[in-house]
This record gives structure tokens, sequence and C-alpha cells, in this order.
């Protein structure tokens, strides 16, 4: 794609400075910008690559005022990260279904795919299962009995989906991704030996669910694991088993949920938490990275961190002591010494 | 399955109390409990679901006394915990070996798979496998040279198997599991370069060993890596070279166990504790979710839990302590004052 | 294969001590040996085992003086370690390219790949890649298009590797890992859903880099993720986009990098230890198992421990202080109380 200065400009609704006529094939960060690319400004912390990139065109921000000569024509927008993400989209090529049925995939006559899904080699589609219309499902994927998947949903190469999973309309689920696997429920006989218990639930995601890399969604012992529409995920995470997500919540790498706990809607979680199992947490919490909670959350949009997870301000007040605990033992030594001695004096 | 009130009673050693020949035909949790469906009362965190849940059948224990009329037929047994997992299994459809050969799988002429047991769509079994009886081993798995598996075990979907590999009876190895892979063993050179140890041994699973979704067994750099009869690991669990772990211990998801490091029998690990190399811990400990081992649990029974971990019950003592840091801190300012004070009307 | 002292203490530049003509033919751990085997004894640690082990030759180094009779033949040598490096490379079955496409890989018509590489069952290789001479791609992998892949590199089982995906030579990726997987990048909109923000970029790894089983690389938003020559990750691994490693680091498994953080050169990273995003750390930095680094590491060769990561001796001396809190707790209170004491009788 070959795009101008003046063309950028009317689709960003911005105001070009320099060469309208500058074209670029290509977007680069900054501080690797090379001729014939567009990059941008959006954080102050980079600025002072803004004076040696080579980019033929740089986005700024409307207000922005260099403090010295820059090469790049400039285009001037109000939203410098808006602006970005809405050009990154017309240099993504996006992979649509092309209705093509791969001669090595198997396809069980019994299964119901969607004219205009897409099932790439070596996948497997099994009896009473359904894709809809306008999906792709890469090459390598395991589509197990009666699973049901909705329309426009990218499912990435080795993808396995266990029966009876249902996963609703424009999910994305990348590479080796695992949803509907046996949970780890056993207990334990009188010989201390584990037995499993039969877990004969499902998995159902809503619409517009995004799950990461070799993460794993354990089905329900009864009932269903569910994580409800727009909830996105990153890699290699654990849900357990009964496990609830609320809608749009979100979940960096490696956190991990341990069976039945529910998290609300608009929850934003840092990477490598862990969760307990059985407990509920409201609303909008937001909970740092490597965070282990034990407890519920009961207040709306709590800030915690820490592990156990805490208030976040108490965190890091506590933190900050701690800092100082070293020079409290010596000030505590020097107050007895001085009181003994007071003592002694008396 | 159409199952009876009276029939159950009569399956579970209980009593019928409402209409015995009210029906059922699934499972299901308390709060979702619809007509038709048999659900249960095992924790009292859950009592109030019981005068609303809409399931036909119910059951509790022979003690438990109702505080408000409750709609569904009651079931009473002695233990509903065993009676639910009793339950379970008449309503779960176990998978069972069916002998066939799926004509895209690849076996070795070398290979030696038992008559009883089933190769799925795209697996491979390598020269000099062995396949037990009544074992499954579904689609896309890749068996290595060598491998040797037992009888009655399940393979889902994806499983690889590295070459020597030796898998005992009843294991189960869920999606994505990769055992024998080689080491993060590492020397460096002059130059400060990696240069990989030669990982030459292989990983031993003894019998009735489950293993989570995309879990790893790194095979032994000398010897085996070997878990013993009973164990259970849960998903997304590290276990490196020439670990061992004893009888019927447990670790939940995100485990992570470095290099030579000997686990004992009996013990109940949390999620996403990390082990270092080289450790040996006694039997029958219980290890906090996301604790740190970095020494020796010597004492047989141990509660751990804390990065470093230390013992259960001081953790949580130290913690109590730890939260009082700034009351303490505050409390040391005012003696310092008043001491001050005091010396200098002394 | 098999070896007898006197060809071992030629290979090894050793001594012998006892009968010169005894053989062995494989290694093994000195608490295991047997008969036929070739033991060592590089750690004090083990020095017990040294008296009782059955292993037929033993190396040991050339200071070492035993405490009792040993019955092994003895083969002294300089370096014990090394030697038994060198020694494993011996036994070891190193796979190498044979050349052949397996009839069941699909390679597109507009795929390169090298007279001398090995594609073997299920695979398959994208229009526009390119796969380097002496290169071995397993079963199961999928390589995207216009991938590039080097020369002498080992794909495990399973591997997928996504657009535009750059490996130098000699790289060695473990089973199940994902190369180029689209990162987590989302802009919530005014409705407070997430969007996700095109990843473009791709993935770069130079030469000699090493990725472990099930472990994930994202690609970069715009430019690349870049693992430098040298980089060793361990299994479960989680890098995300526009992440960059310097030369020679290496981590243990399941640690994981947040977006646009770069590491240093000749970097050691414990086992579970995460990174916050777009942080900057110096060359030779050693970060314990479990730290959670969230600040830029700005001086060389610093050690790190702890969540938040602090420097490693005052992690310890806190943690030593910490300890004693209850103590200093009831120090306080007596003070407060003598003080108290004190004032009353002034």
């Amino acid at each position: 794609m070959q795009i101008s200065a003046a063309q950028l400009a009317s689709l960003l609704d911005g105001t070009v400075e320099g060469n309208s006529e500058t074209t670029v094939s290509a977007p680069s960060r900054i501080e690797e910008g090379k001729p014939g690319t567009i990059t941008f400004l959006a954080h102050p912390k980079y600025e002072d690559f803004a004076y040696t990139t080579q980019a033929s065109i740089m986005l700024v921000s409307k207000s922005w005022e260099p403090r010295q000569p820059v090469t790049p024509t400039l285009v001037r927008v109000d939203d410098v990260y808006a602006s970005v993400q809405s050009l990154l989209k017309q240099f993504d090529s996006v992979e649509r279904a092309d209705g093509e049925i791969h001669e090595t995939a198997i396809i069980h006559p019994e299964a119901d795919v969607s004219p205009g899904a897409s099932i790439q080699a070596y996948t497997i589609v099994s009896r009473g299962a359904k894709v809809g219309a306008g999906t792709i499902i890469s090459s390598h994927c395991h589509i197990g009995e009666d699973v049901i998947i909705g329309k426009q949903c990218i499912l990435s190469e080795g993808v396995k989906l266990a029966r009876k999973t249902v996963i609703g309309d424009f999910c994305k689920l990348h590479q080796g991704v695992v949803i509907g696997s046996e949970g780890f429920g056993f207990a334990q006989n009188d010989a201390g030996e584990f037995v499993k218990i039969p877990q004969i639930g499902n998995v159902i995601l809503e619409d517009h669910v995004d799950i990461g890399v070799n993460s794993v969604i354990d089905r329900a012992t009864i009932g269903s694991t569910l994580l409800r529409r727009g909830v996105k995920i990153d890699n290699l995470v654990q849900v357990g088993h009964n496990v609830e997500i609320g809608e749009n919540s979100a979940m960096a790498a490696q956190v991990g949920l341990a069976g039945s706990t529910r998290i609300g809607k608009n929850c934003m979680i840092g990477g490598q938490v862990g969760f307990a199992g059985h407990l509920t947490v409201a609303d909008g919490a937001m909970i740092g990275a490597q965070a282990g909670v034990n407890n519920d959350v009961k207040e709306e949009n709590s800030r915690l961190i820490g592990a156990p997870a805490i208030d976040y301000g108490t965190f890091w007040r506590l933190f900050a002591t701690y800092k100082n605990l070293p020079d409290m033992a010596r000030t505590i030594r020097r107050l007895e010494k001085e009181l003994k001695q007071l003592k002694s004096e008396a």
C-alpha cells in the first residue's frame, strides 16, 4: 500500500506540515524509522527520536511544538494513539475466510460447516459439531463432538476444543489453545489415593472473546465454565473448572484461576496473578501483576496488589516502611540502651 | 439416562422424601437447577439456594434440617459429596478404546500396538514404540521411538512423547502435554556462551499418573525423571530434568520444579509454586499457592507458604505484624520523643 | 557404544586407577550406578555414594582422596564436570537431517526448502517460506507464509511459526513453541470495550537461539520482537510484543516479559520472574526466581530478587529483620511500659 501525506491527513482529519506529496508504504517505530515509512510521536519520552528519525512522515499531536527542526513531513492530528490504531488497520493484512475446505481436513458427515467457513489442512471436525459462516479454522485443529462455533471466528493453528464447547461470534482463539479440557477435580479415597471426580460440564465463550496462545479453559464439573462477552485473555493462562468471568474483563499472561472463582465485569488482571478457588471478585477490580488473591474482593473498582493481595495504596505504604526495618531495629536498640541508662541513673 | 428418586435412593443407600417417582436426566448446580435435573446441597454456604432451586431432586445429608419448605424431592444420604461423585459417574460418558486405527494414523511397521488400542487421525507412532491394550491415543499425537505406553491409558489431542519415554498403566495425558523434552542444561564456555549439555536420559511415569494440559516433563540428563504411582499434575506445570515425585503427590496449575528436585509422597502443592533445583521435600508436605521453596523441607507433613517459603503459621503471624508496621513506626517515634523529654527533664 | 577405561583416560586426558580394560556402555548417576556403566563424582555432597555405587568406572578429580576403599575402576581427570559433558556427547544420539520430505508434508510450490533439510509427517510449509540446509522440521509443525528459517535448525513436534517470522542458523525450537503470534494489544473504546490494535510486525531470532517447550514469542505491533544471538529460553515462557533480549541472556521456565521491555546481554533470569512492560534491564543482570521487576535496572551486573525486585543483599537483610518482627513488637511494648513507669516515678 502506498499512501501520501495529503491522503493521510484527509483520512485522519489532520493537517500536513511539509511536502504533502510524500508517500509511505509501511509504518515504523520512531527509533527505527526508515525512508518510505510513517512513524509517530505519541509519548514525550520518545521526543528525542523525533529529531533524528529518518521516517518520511511523522504523525504528531496538533499541539506539539518541536524544540528543534524536524526532517519528516508532519501530519498533525488530535489524538496520535487513536490515529495510529486506525492507520495500522490500513497496513494490516486481515485473514478472511475463503470458504475452502482443505482436502486433508476430516469433516464428519454429521458435522455442519456453514458455506463460507474455511477449514485448513489436517484439521478434524467431529460428529455433531457446527461451524458458523466466515469462521476460519486453521491447520492441525481438533473440534470435538457437538462443539458449536459461531460466525466470523478465527481459530489459529493447533487449537483443541473438547466435546460440547460453545464458542460465540467474533471470537479469536490463538495457537495451541485448549478449551473444555477435564478439570483438576479429585477426591481422596481411604487409602489416600486420588480418584477423579467426573467432569461432565462444558465451557461457554460468549461473543468477542479472545484467548491467548497455549492458554487452557477447563470444563465445569457440572454446568458451564463461562467467559462473557468481550473477555480478553493473554497467553499461557489457566482457567479452572466452573470459573465465570464477567464482560470486558482482561487478563495478562500466565494468570491462574482456581476452580469456581467468579470474576466481575470490567476487571483488569496483571500478569502471573493467582486466584484461589471459590472466590468472588467485584466489578471493575484492578489486580496488580503477581498478586495472590485469597479472599473475596467485595468492593467495586478495588485496586489490589501483593501476595496475599491487599489494597494497592496500603501495599506501597507498608513496603516503604518495610525498607526502613533495619533503621527501625537500630532505633529500638538505641532506645533500649538510653532507657536502661536513664533507669540506672534514676 | 432417566433415573427416578426411588432408583437413586436404592443406588446411593438413601431415603426418599417426597414423590419417589420423580425422574431426572442430568445433574445441575444448586444455583442453576432446572426441572428434570438433580442437584445437591453439600456445603452450608449454598443452603439459601436449597429453598429456591428448581431442580426436581435434591441430594441432602440425612441430618440436614431445612429452615423453610423445599420444592424438590429430597434424597437423603450419609455422605453427600461421595454420593455426588458416584452419581456423576452414571452421567459421565467415558471414552473407551474401540480398537480402531484411523487410516491417516502413521504406525511404523516396527511399532507394537496391542489389539484393542485406538489410534486416532493424524497420529504418528514411531519405530520401536509399544502401546498397551485398551489405550486411546487421540489425534495429532506423536509417539517417539522406543516409547512404551501401558494399558488403559488416555492420551488426549496433540500429546508429544519423546524417545524412550515410559508410561505406566491407567495414565491420563491431557491435550498438548509434552514428555521427554530436552531439559534446560547448559554450561558456559570461556566466551560466556551457553553450550548444551547432552540430555541422554528419559522420563518414567508409573501407573495412574495424570498430567494436565500443556504441561511439560523434561527428560533426565542421565537416568530418568520419575513420577511415581498416582501422581496428579494440573495444567501448565513445568517439571525439570531429573526431578522425582513421590507416590500420590498432587500439584495445582502452573507449578515449576527446577532440575533434580525430589518431592516426597503424599505432598500437596498449590498453584504457581516454584521449587529451586536439587532440593529434597519430605513426605506429606503441603505447600501453599505461589510459595517459593528454596531450601530442603526436612520435616514430614510440613506446611509452608510464602516466598521464600516458611512455616505456614509463622507466615501468617509475621504478616499480621507486618500490617501493623506503620503503627509500630509511629510508636517508636513517640517513644523517642518521650525519652528525649524525660532525659532533658532529668 | 562400548568404551574401556584406557580409552576414556586417553580421550579425557586422565589416568586410570584399577583395571584399565574395564568397559562400559552407558553413563549412570552415582546413586543408581549399575555394572557396565560409567558414573562420576563431581560434587562432595554425593561422596557417600562413591563407596557404594556399582558402576564399573567412576570419573573423579585428580585431587580426590577416598576415605574408604572404592569398587569401580577410577579415571582421574582435571575437571570432572567438563569431562562428563564431553563424555555425554559420545553417548548422545544426535538427530541429523536426512534430506527427506515426508509424503504427507504439505510444501507450497512457492516455498523454498533447501536440499538437505528434512520435513516430517503432517507438517505444512506455506507460500514464500524458506528452510535452510540441514534443518529438521519435525511432524505437525506449521510454517507460515514468508517465514525464513536458517540452516542446521531443529524444530521439534508441533511448532507453529506465524507469517514473516525470521529464524537464524543453529536455532532449536522445542515442542509446541509458538512464534509470531498476535500480541495482547488492545485499546478501550468509549463503551469500555477492548478493541484490538493491529499487530503488523514480526519476530526475529538470531543464530543459536533455543526456545523451550510451549513457550510463546509474540510479534511486534510495529517492527520486530528481537532475540539476539545465543539467547536461551526455557519452557512455558511468555515474551510479549516488541520485547528485545540481548546476546547470551538465559531465562528459566515460566518467566513472563510484558510488551516492549528490553533485556541486556548476558543476563540470567530465574524461573517464574515477571517483568512489567517498557522496562530496560542493563547487561549482566541476575534476577532471582519469582522476582517481580517493575522498574528499569540501570546498573550492569545488578543482582535483584523479590517482588517488587530489589537488590539481592538488601532483600535478605530485610527478610532477616522481618523474621524478627514479633520480637521487635514485644520489645517496643516493653519499652513503652518501662517508659511509662519511669515517667510516673519522675
